[in-house]
């Protein structure tokens, strides 16, 4: 529930540009990284204070901060202030309910979107918000907390491999957009193997608990759905947008984010109508179960009903009653009952009941 | 109901630019308040009548005149007499009937939209009608009756803190938008409150007036929705209007609101889609309940009939009844019914019905 | 169901431009009523035959030719070729099954559009097209029969109130058409109190005949919404079309109209969501009863059937039955009987039943 | 179902412009019938080869050549040699799977749209493809089969009746446009006509048949709604386009064809949504009778089965019951047993049940 | 469900351009052939290695490189160099996740879909991604695995028939594309057949395995339209693109294609809603068979428990039963037994249950 509605209201009546942190908070001390590279030289360093950071980004070389951790508003002011962030920009930073969407200005761009955790031994999803600030030479990435899905893009950094090194900030950007879109399908993935696990306890054993599990998935992929549903048109609007900051050979990889973020959207649409068809299927194997029921019930009751009524005549204590004193009266009573119940058998299976 | 049909019809038949308030009579007697201020100085008054408010208005300092309750139509005339105010504009700020709009014209723009409250005792939100008159250097607002949600944009103005004092009437505009838009954020944690609450009712024990819980819900959200819907494409043409009473530096701001109003709108139909899910739960559990009522019944039938026919058989008073002479015919007879009762329970455990 | 498909086929194989009136007759004899006025005067006449319009229609004055009855095509013929109307438009106006729409033409203006009208005996509402042709100082007027919504525009014409007087054909035609959507309200506010009425019944006692009134306002609200989609469209196109008889002043008015189109359209959309939800709580309430039967009969049926085998087990005949000869065998059945049914009272009070 | 797929695999593989005719075959020989008029003359003749209509063509006169029956491909290759006619459009006329499309070439225009034809014995509507070429003073229609619903335009050319016989081949054109069109209206009556059936029998007597009814209908429409949907846009095409072929005057009539089109899609609608609410109506109509039974069922088995045990045990064989030996005690069994047999009466109606 | 989600995940972390196949491996060794053509000439060869192939691309015929299976990099790479291939672009070609697209570069054109195979043991059909480079004397396509619908387009190239020979390479790829998409429609015929089946069935006997067939299809029809989907704007942005490499001529036929595309989206679109109403009717004929059962249960329980209770009565024994004493009770009791049993009989047969 929670992730649905963060505790914006904590900020009703603030001044636009009162920087708050919106959001949990998920760890104690902001961590600040700082890669700095050029195709020739990689340094890689954890700067004690966000003031450490600001010497790499003077320099002709491309420098990727990233800072770890949002509660600690003095850093997003200090960086906010140095390279001149618009007060509403570091607000949305902060606040962790941001849509996913690209801002232009004028010498750098912001974008935010989502990053996506599944916690193995929960069912749910976590996410977490990821915000970059791309600049001429420097690319600044904020997140939530620890770990993230950069690590193969730090290696390639490290190892030289691809273009990443040869490339500029935005090229940079990039390779971490593509991390962030390439881990949905990861996700996705394990959306389908549930998927796969809910059909065959619906095929074999069907369980009001298997109505929770599809409940509880259909409202992931909701909650999912509404944090890329967006992305399309973001990152659209960095491919064609007009900033100097995108160079024209990165235009086309963007376009290939794009393409994967669709792939996404479509894939989520179509596990959402596949768990509207399961949730279709849990109910009318439930009624089914039903229906075999009141048809034991009623195969029961229509063959013992009639015969107890007749049980129950020559139960009577009437001083006239000839047939209690026939001499087969008694063999004839059980030829009856099993004539009817056999007669009634074959009734049953004609109509297809039993 | 209500407040799906505003009264409307009495109005019918009038000439255009007849004044009369339509919808609740809300409040005794208009009150209205002034806030004068610039960079330097603030002035705040409650004025006895109205025309002492267009003093302030001629001045150049930024003038914010505040009036609650609209059934005075009198008060509403003269401003708009004084302020040169299209007749329709007049009748739309007393029609609260309206769908949230801005209207631009030569020298003043119009914006209409709701502010919503919750009263927290019965379980409906309450909506009101706020209308803005935003001219070059003064801010007119319409309210239905007293309380608002401006507090916190007063107390920024006399504390002197953040852009508002030092910005003109559009900066005001945008400061009350924000604070309107930011309150919903404060009713739909509220909503996502209930939705919680409704959804362990779900679990633990869901009743019919769990039901009618969630439709009271699904209305709410169907009132809030059509409330707000149109805001979002509002705010956007007013951003990029191209009146000269919006200044450059406040669009950006005003792009803010609207992202804030999509974000709004997203968590509705989030909220829709959520609720429309605890239906299909409401009613799939009590389906489930039923079922379990149907097995009930069917166990003991099943049991018990086929056994009173054998109990009916032997009540039987035919004079030929070898069994009933038997020495361990009775208790032969209570072993024939134990294995019966014992070989139907191994069944039905077997058909996992028990 | 007539008013969905008009007799359209009985003009099947007409030449395009072939006048027959395809519609319900409605009246008798066509009723012809001309009010003639400028500033200073207003004449107001019953036309003998159709001829006597013409001489108003020349002078400089604003003249209002409105017709009642559209059945006899011989009047629509003349108007038709003395103003210079295409003949389509003339078929238009005779076959009562048009969509709103507007069509602009050099010298006049074609608009049509429908009028509602309640009976309030019985629970349909029922619908008349209204065709206007807006000529430079003409407006001429088609309606299927005597009575309209008109009346308070007749009664601001004759009392010089309001700028109706003042003003050309153009404002003329808007005060019409204000008329009419005003008049929508009236209709909308009538729905709201039968769904409100519906909403009790819901609550209180729902029977089958309530789900046949919840179809029938279903279909009505079809109907109407039907009938008034295309209108928003259609003022729109008026209000931002080319053509000089809409002057500049009356653009603004038309506008407003279109805001109460568009408020209608959110109306009844709102409605048609009310009525669904309503039909999901009949369905709801319905199951529900049916689960009260069942639960009552499992009830009953759980703790006597086996109460019954009990019984029945001591009126078996077998010679030898030690029970029987028991002194107090009977006051013991009874303990038994009544602990098993205090034991099941208490096993179904857990499980909520009762 | 055929209609939904025709049999297109047996042109998988053909080279494209390949001419095979794929569909039904409705006929047994290609009949031409040839139409030549100018204002003064009119001329008809049935012609024995295709090369017969050739010389017509070549006159300034309009000449309608019509063309019932398909499957004589030569006939068609003849026709499209000599006029010029692209492969594609001839493939396009043979195949009759077509959506409703226009398209314009140099000196001809292609119209390919549904007849439709309801067999009144059967239930289902049957369609036919229409396709135009429309020339500079010629008109080539080809049809499936002989029967159609332009009768009514060749009385008017042979009576020099309305605008016909007077304008030229897109005249013509736009007449068998409407006529097909206006045949719609007649199909929707027929379905106007069943709906109002239906929904009777669903007051008055609801079967599994009526069931079987309205899918069969909903299938109809759906068939019906997805051969005229792209008719409107392409009507519009044709009305818009920038072909000299189409006159200015004639666009107007195309417009009102198009309006026409628009509103047999609103009604198709329309009855889509009506045929949805009777599905509803009989799912609780059986639903309700569902309910009816199980109260009956329990009305009797909660009044009997107490009773039943009541019985039971004064049928005991106990020594010891000293109520067997009461004076009075049968008929107070009878007192007893008929109390509560009134008292659940009253407690039944006081639950609404009987 | 693996066909929904592609194992895109073991991607996760490449630097972008990486090539790695991504997909289910269908086979062993890619096979390439090289069909290379002008209007003389035709020349077939299966080649060794993927060098021989380039020769013919130098030479001024039209050169079709096809490619089975894609698991061997090493092929796709050097043809990647050798065509100078954007390296996105071979990652697409891997990658068998596509959505369907059309990518124009300044000297080729990527186009990507799916070909669809029934498998007519198993009820699925599956799909296979092809890509096609379409440069200006060469096409080079790749298909996951030997097998394809293009036997056709290579027999027309080698008999000469059609335009094929005399046309350049976006004919022939126009031509592939043709022979795909007719493909579509053999598979849509098979779906309507599976239709017609399972309605039959669903009239005569539906079963739970009925319903299992109908999701399973609505799933494939799920599956198909999302591959489908794009096609028609990909196609559509081929045929209005800018490129030299679609020459005039070829743009009205891939016009052709795009209307195919669509007439296979609406009959897709169609089955669905098809499909829709099979699964109300199979609902509704499953609580139409429940409804049989629960009627007789309550004929059988209404009419033989009170006629218990009555044999029950006179099984009792009162001392002081007079009626026992009776000459007649006996018979007595047998006609008002039956009279009771027709009474009901009479009643039910009113209220139309047998």
């Amino acid at each position: 529930m929670r992730k649905f509605t963060k505790k914006k209201s904590q900020k009703v009546g603030l001044s636009p540009g009162t920087l708050t942190h919106v959001g949990e908070k998920k760890m104690e001390k902001a961590r600040i990284r700082i890669i700095d590279f050029d195709q020739e030289r990689i340094e890689e360093i954890e700067a004690e204070s966000v003031e450490d950071c600001f010497p790499f980004a003077e320099r002709p070389t491309v420098t990727w901060i990233n800072i770890d951790g949002l509660h600690d508003v003095a850093v997003i002011e200090k960086i906010g202030k140095h390279f001149d962030v618009h007060p509403l920009v570091l607000e949305d930073i902060l606040n962790t309910g941001q849509r996913p969407k690209v801002e232009e200005f004028e010498h750098y761009i912001y974008v935010v979107l989502k990053m996506f955790f599944i916690d193995r031994e929960k069912v749910e999803t976590h996410a977490e918000q990821l915000s970059l600030i791309l600049g001429p030479n420097y690319l600044i990435s904020f997140q939530e907390r620890i770990g993230d899905v950069f690590e193969p893009v730090r290696e390639r950094l490290r190892k030289g491999k691809g273009r990443v090194r040869k490339s500029g900030s935005d090229y940079l950007g990039y390779a971490l957009l593509d991390a962030v879109v390439d881990n949905y399908f990861g996700i996705l993935e394990l959306f389908g193997e549930k998927i796969e696990g809910i059909e065959e306890e619906l095929v074999s054993d069907p369980t009001p608990s298997t109505l929770q599990t599809i409940h509880a998935l259909k409202r992931e992929l909701l909650f999912m759905r509404k944090s890329i549903w967006p992305l399309r048109e973001a990152i659209g609007s960095l491919e064609h947008g007009e900033s100097d900051l995108i160079r024209e050979g990165t235009r086309v990889y963007l376009g290939d984010v794009r393409d994967h973020a669709v792939q996404v959207m479509d894939t989520i649409e179509t596990f959402r109508d596949m768990v509207s068809g399961m949730l279709d299927i849990y109910l009318s194997s439930v009624s089914n179960r039903m229906n075999e029921v009141m048809k034991i019930l009623t195969l029961i009751a229509t063959l013992f009903i009639p015969l107890s009524f007749f049980a129950g005549v020559y139960g009577m204590n009437f001083e006239f009653m000839p047939e209690l004193k026939w001499r087969f009266g008694y063999p004839l009573f059980w030829v009856v009952v099993v004539s009817v119940a056999v007669g009634m058998g074959l009734y049953f299976r004609r109509r297809k009941w039993i």
